[in-house]
């Protein structure tokens, strides 16, 4: 028996998908220890939006390790976070007006929603927070209350409250949902929160993705969001964009939301920002907002990575032009060609997504896996998301060459075409 | 203005006690961006046992970056991954003869402890947790709901639920407490449990650090904690061991409980088990606990950091032989003297500790702090914690030379003087 | 300064409404300690179905009193008890062929939904409680969490828990409603349930009001409340029909959906049932959900109350032949022509109700209370409902003299056509 | 199959205990269908204090119902109300100089607590509220919340939060008790509330009964007592004494604290308060505290029950002299030298209690059950109380017949002997 079927936990799951062990990875390639090759149509669940061991970002993180820079601040000053911050700020932030403010904790996508959660409750002295159904928030129990997934919320052996679950407001209204999405969810959600009679009362925020990318790469639609937003501060509430998935470049700019004419209280980002792969975690307040904060109020430990600020501020030269973004857009068209040519062949599956993150929904849990599988055997990480795990999600590195992209598509669609005949 | 006092979060705070911009590190010294030197008795909060870039480690990571190895790798398995757990089994668990799993998740602390309080109330069916006054587990909102300072729960905005307090059992009774601590409080809890008209019931799990780091520094009695286990097993509980601060050779052996006769269900660890300070966290449990886990119910994008394996795998290197934790014993010793003559010098102080993390209590937060403000001007890194602040907390790198032990604690003890005669 | 204004609470509230003080009362009268005459078209919130002093019930609660019968019986077996038992059963269940068996607790309507509430919970293992917007059923904790009013909500002092309000599917969509109301809720509400996604689980019960009397005479329709049954029992849910105030005979039927072909697991009861406004509760509970019980669970010093259980048999006389049933259809179809020539006249006013309970939503809790006060000065009784108080509801005893009923609408149209002309 | 055994819930508790069919009763004495006799030692579970169909209030009850009183009232003014607030006002409030308002709700002990818990929340703005193990407040949620007994609470179906639980001072710490009552335990809690790193913060209100009555006849130490009022009051949270069991004359004065100098904020009361066993249930409030309310929010239908005022106005003139206060005394010192005689003879036996309640500890649920049966058999009902029912509780009528008395004793003198001496 080998030290992972022996000693590591029954909770391991990836490695069940994926029955090898990995040891190089370069770009949007993985190899395990036979020396096997995976195209990674998986990018680390969307952290690496650059790549495996982007070349820019290891010799700056091998140079700051080199010199003996900090690695390891909490939140003192360092030169490194200085450049980090200097850099987003004038690359990011600056270009766009945005006058938030740049606030760091515990290295992970959910403990920045728990901040988030945190501060718009302080800010509005309410209790309630409302997110939508299909959401992805996180683990820990703060942010597991908004996330809407029961296989998650089962786990936590307690009661998941102050947080009220609505219908998310789908670009596309899916074949098979009668959720009630969309426009006249605002209405009805509008109408509860003037009604003091409703039961219901208005909350701290509204959390929302743009995308909802383990929810089954549901994309909201833009009015929708618009509406949610003025919904919000109709009523005196915050609106919390959760962008750790969908943000950092993946839908073609640096937000998510950069073309919805919407302007968020709070942007929760994680994954991607940190470069490489190593961990980190951003939320962006509002100056009015954020002095809430008493100093020291939400610490944690890791909350000052400098070699994520190393890799992460070599990450942000790639919105200094747009010759990334063009290529994110560019092959967005040929990931969308591939997935609208399989979804006209196959009555059963529909087709969703944004820039380089594209879903593509099986209808039924077992067949997206026998895909995932198929594709695994013929050297592609590939992953499903949604209810069930219905939906194959094709989230592949920003960076990833034309030519992998094109054979990955390829082993795709050999899979997808094989296992819906065979159904 | 600079960008920190321009985009940085209101809620920053280690950066205000030390007004500088840090740019370098080596072993126990931290150097700022104007060249100056300073001894760190901080090791970031615990997590830098093994001190600043450690040599053993920057050339393990350098190399590993340099071969491409794979730096992000959720739950798949990796060659480095593999080594990490051979080595933690090998050097560790085995030679104690203890059966425990191991889990990984997001790579912080609170992250560890909310899945061990998933995991206990899943196992026993149970929701309540008992954690103890003074104790600290972390931010997130599981992890907060045990975490006993109001100054952090009053950030949560939401009731904190399912977790109840009790004394804390100090191996020394503090100077001016009242808590009714110690050994009676066991059989008042025991009592309180047996009585089914006591308005509680069993919990899921005690949850306890075997020395409150953040809590004061105050070391929990031996038969205490062994009543405490007699109790969780009497009535069903398990008992959770949050070693996250003082584990991994901090008091002297691997784990802080080694000397105790303790037999943890869940250990917690995180901060040193990464080696440098890059994120990692793991949960110790035992199997017939860990197989009530289903795969993926607590997942966490950075569950699978690998430079923190590679580091983490030379860190275990230390514990391979005996010197390094027989230095710690050592220093530990001249730590001890030389706080036990400012003990005897003023009446108000009081030292508590174990190992190489050892607490002045100076009785008073401001006091405590014009102490941390006089050693920073003199070239000392020391941080205040307990309630108030008005516990000097000592907690330098295991590896410290000897000379920077003595002349950090030559720089605190002038420091301590200096307060204590002006005040 | 009198008693009142020198002792008794500021929570007094009907007393500001009707400023003096009342001595005797008969039937649909009240009359002051001056003498002055009130007909009575509010019935002590919907107590007084039977009038006040009914004579029936009168001679047989003095002959009770006078013989020594036992007046307080917890739940010991009493004579008076078993004769309201057997009549009850006899006269109202066995004729629908309903097999529920009878709980008496505490003797007000919010014990009786507390009760429910438990044994909801304890029947089906789940935690949760569906209630309806605008709905009212009780202040105390558990059916406060139920009650939709924020009038009332606010007052907890703690949150309100493990309960969920959708919108109440009213017969007649309001003029000014936006809450999404009828068929399509329902139709939402099952793709909620059915979706594990959703961030919502099946509830233990569905607690709905075929009428909302306080929330303002809101009717349900009778699809959607088919609909609702047909919902619960699909997902495993129970349902509970409060009838407290629109149940014993105020529709023209002993239970309110005796007409609208649905089946209650629990049936919650109170207010009428104890005859002439003696304290009284009974939930009727299908057998199957009343095993789960263990004797003493739900107690209450004042749950054998034998005065009303004498008044209540007396009661029960009325529903022996359909004479009175055929009285309040008669005399509902004289207020609806009232209230509907009002409705004609004044552009805002809105009719609803069904039986002897009408609703006239003036649109404004101001002029609601204009009204009320009008009518006050001329001799009636009548109150206001609904959000702010802006539905006047008429709910006089249902043998009310014709004349009596005349000449109280005669006073309200009267009163209503100044305040309406008025403003 | 009779019409109980058919139809009656399975949660019908004290019938079977007394399994007979009660028909008459009068002072201390009830009849069954069978014309068999039973002395009364239980009194409705001390609602009967002044006997069954006493005299003058059966009288004073048919006069207003043949003069056609208002009997049911809500919050309006009537003469009957007034009276009662007069009288209660000058014979009890005044001679003790206490300026608290009357509040009425809901006419059930349970409902009392609730409001009491509503208001201290409200007036203090805290959330929390003490009581303590082996209390007893009802079976509404709110007031469940406080009940300490594990059979009640797991009927709760929900967690029951807010609330938290600390050892009762017993003025006598029983033979096998650990859980730390006494003035320690005082102590305790002001370290507690005094250090804010313990976990807990200062609560909304203690809420105590100075004689656990359904806890087992637990007697708090007046010392315990003066220290708990004086820890409230210097951390801001109210007193509320619920008085409802052992208040209305029970002790040998109307307060059962009358004696002990101490001055709650909030007394409940109940039970004995409405004179002759219909309902009625009432707060004693400071005026500082009770303009927290807003008028109508804590409503209730039974609110005015004016046979209760009628009852409870007779029942005030045994307070206007000491005669029935003297005779409780005199008949309390017969009733304790019969169970010391007892507690003498059989060493598990301990006595607790004051006044005109005593608890006779056999030790042993069992036991004391076959004690309440033999006891039954031979004419005297009694019942248990205590965890497990370990406790017989004496609670006759205040006044009953010396003769009835000692016939009663008698009857549990032999019923006692014969089940220890089996044993």
């Amino acid at each position: 028996m080998n030290i992972f079927d022996e000693r590591e936990s029954d909770i391991r799951a990836y490695c069940r998908v994926y029955p090898v062990v990995f040891d190089k990875a370069s770009n949007a390639r993985q190899t395990d220890e036979d020396g096997k090759e995976y195209i990674d149509f998986f990018a680390g669940a969307g952290v690496l939006n650059f790549g495996h061991n982007n070349e820019r970002m290891k010799q700056a993180m091998i140079d700051y390790i080199q010199n003996n820079g900090v690695t390891h601040s909490l939140d003192m000053h360092t030169t490194a976070k200085r450049r980090f911050m200097e850099r987003f700020v004038n690359i990011i932030l600056e270009p766009r007006g945005m006058p938030h403010k740049l606030q760091f904790m515990g290295p992970t996508g959910t403990n920045a929603v728990e901040a988030a959660l945190k501060l718009a409750r302080r800010a509005t002295g309410r209790r309630e927070i409302v997110a939508f159904s299909h959401g992805f928030h996180g683990m820990t129990l703060g942010a597991l209350s908004c996330t809407a997934n029961q296989h998650f919320r089962a786990a936590a052996g307690v009661p998941l409250e102050h947080v009220r679950h609505f219908p998310f407001g789908c670009e596309k209204i899916c074949q098979d949902c009668h959720l009630g999405c969309g426009m006249a969810s605002i209405d009805q959600l509008r109408a509860y929160y003037l009604d003091s009679s409703s039961g219901i009362t208005p909350p701290a925020a509204f959390l929302v993705e743009t995308i909802q990318a383990e929810g089954g790469v549901k994309v909201a639609g833009k009015a929708w969001l618009q509406s949610l937003e003025k919904l919000a501060q109709d009523i005196g509430s915050l609106l919390i964009v959760d962008d750790i998935q969908v943000g950092c470049g993946r839908t073609g700019s640096f937000f998510s939301f950069d073309d919805l004419d919407i302007d968020p209280d709070i942007i929760c980002l994680a994954k991607g920002i940190g470069g490489m792969g190593t961990p980190m975690a951003m939320n962006l307040v509002k100056p009015e907002i954020d002095r809430h904060w008493a100093p020291g109020e939400h610490t944690g430990t890791f909350r000052g990575q400098d070699l994520s600020f190393v890799a992460g501020s070599e990450a942000l030269s790639y919105f200094e032009d747009d010759s990334l973004m063009k290529d994110v857009r560019a092959k967005s068209q040929i990931m969308a060609e591939a997935l609208t040519a399989l979804e006209k062949r196959h009555a059963d599956l529909e087709v969703s997504g944004k820039g380089m993150i594209l879903g593509l929904d099986i209808g039924d849990g077992n067949r997206a896996k026998a895909i995932v599988d198929a594709c695994f055997q013929s050297g592609l990480l590939i992953a499903s998301c949604g209810t069930g795990g219905r939906v194959v999600k094709l989230i592949p590195p920003l960076t990833i060459p034309e030519d992998d992209l094109k054979d990955g598509l390829n082993i795709l669609i050999t899979a997808t075409d094989q296992v819906m005949e065979a159904s």
